[in-house]
């Protein structure tokens, strides 16, 4: 056996010490790297994912199906074994099961539903190869306390702690329950996928475990969200349960809180390409566990 | 002089013990007392706002307008005078200006713009009376770190803590900034503005201090809200700078936090009619000061 020693270069630094180096690097990588030709996505919806970042696959599943998923989401938080899991994060107040990680192999029903062709073909379609899943959970975010998320993009918390190397992962949330423009559902920037906003401050150790919760490091500065706004404006995914918004994995998102009855829940299955499998993190002293960040780079079959 | 002992009827008991006396009440008070040939508004917005409990009223302000009392807000924040009024709440981490009260009397430019015809003259209009002014204040949210407030009906409160025993009062909000879906705009309940949900718990002294800040009593109970949401569902008032919403004085109604760059600012200014004049607290030991509830019921005149 040889070890080679392998340099991958950082192409995206990010946890830097001072302002000074926060300088916004613009992505050359594509962000639909597959055509038309090869999957369910049309030409246009392809044209709208690269150009925005995001794009929206309407009806996905049919009522009957999202009601099947909320009855299977329903039984993994009442299974004991699922609540005591360390990949299950509750809240310490209100005990309520807020998500579960690795929901693709806790559950056989989110498994079959990934490997259908709907959505493995799609994601394979716009990364235009085979792909793995990087990361998937559920959620649940309730009505009246729902707390969201302030901006961040995820690939810099992928790229800094477990060592993503480019842009070739793409998210899809699959709404269970309606997302109205006011109970805390997702706002992106359309376009701003190709900018790279590198963070401040060095990443702490086990960060992940506080950063699940409500993000400290890996957060752009308030003038970079705001100058990032004032050039690309802001939409919100809205819309009847059963649609997924599939977004790329740099894209520039957040959530306001939630104080309406209306709690929301969805699936959120991250895939990557299997050939931008994870090297060592590129700002982090260790890995991050691999229910947040997986390490088996199989490719996802049918 | 002869002192006569008036009792008047608590129609709207609140600030009760127990969830047992958590009643609902349905008023049976007109929520608009004139009709559209006395005023500025139509009889389809009269109709709406009695319906609804809400209605806006558009391009209230011109750009023009609005600049300007941009300008007067900023000038008002900037006085130091102002800045260490009693009337101003200021945020002690940030050292910002919250709220100004008394706005229509710390200033000359708003105490004119609430007596023009387009603004008094409807508020007499949806009171049928003369009406003066109950509370005015000029408001500040900030963009990334705006807090948003619980669901509330102001009335509860005005009622409980003020002595305001009928709903004969409507307040407007006119927007300085643009109202998106999700920078923290008023969401209300339309309809709920008929029922009166009592709130549980003792008023504490000096409640307003913190009430000014974030409720904690004189909010309803989730299962209110759950409920009320469910019969009346919830808009959001959304529309560019100048426009104003007019809102019932027991519309249900409450705001997300806000996340985005986008701040928003506005001159909320309450009118009661002078037929329903304060009276003594109805579940509080002590009035409030007069900067949040005003005892100088002098009918405003043009």
């Amino acid at each position: 056996m040889t070890l080679v020693d392998v340099h991958i270069q950082d192409r995206y630094p990010t946890r830097v010490e001072s302002g000074s180096d926060r300088k916004w690097i613009t992505s050359d990588e594509p962000t639909v790297r597959g055509s038309a030709q090869e999957g369910p996505a049309s030409a246009e919806e392809l044209a709208e994912h690269a150009r925005n970042g995001f794009h929206i696959q309407r009806d996905l599943l049919s009522d009957q199906e999202v009601g099947a998923c909320m009855d299977e989401l329903k039984a993994m938080t009442d299974d004991p074994a699922i609540r005591s899991d360390e990949r299950t994060i509750i809240e310490p107040a209100s005990e309520e099961v807020r998500s579960v990680f690795d929901a693709h192999l806790l559950s056989d029903r989110i498994a079959r539903l990934i490997r259908e062709p709907r959505i493995l073909d799609r994601a394979r379609q716009i990364l235009g190869s085979e792909v793995y899943v990087h990361q998937s959970r559920v959620n649940f975010m309730p009505g009246f306390r729902g707390t969201g998320f302030y901006w961040h993009s995820d690939f810099e918390t992928w790229h800094a702690e477990d060592g993503m190397a480019d842009m070739a992962a793409v998210s899809m949330s699959i709404g269970l329950t309606d997302n109205h423009p006011f109970n805390g559902g997702l706002m992106l920037m359309p376009g701003a996928h190709r900018t790279f906003v590198p963070c401040l401050g060095r990443t702490p150790d086990d960060n992940y475990r506080s950063s699940l919760k409500a993000q400290k490091v890996g957060v752009p500065q308030e003038e970079d969200i705001a100058e990032l706004a004032r050039r690309h404006g802001i939409e919100q995914f809205t819309g009847p349960s059963g649609s997924a918004l599939w977004f790329d994995c740099n894209s520039m998102h957040g959530s306001g809180n939630n104080i309406t009855p209306y709690p929301r829940s969805n699936i959120f299955v991250v895939f990557n390409s299997v050939e931008n499998a994870l090297v060592e993190p590129f700002a982090a002293r260790e890995r991050r566990p691999g229910f947040v960040a997986s390490r088996d780079f199989t490719p996802l079959r049918a």
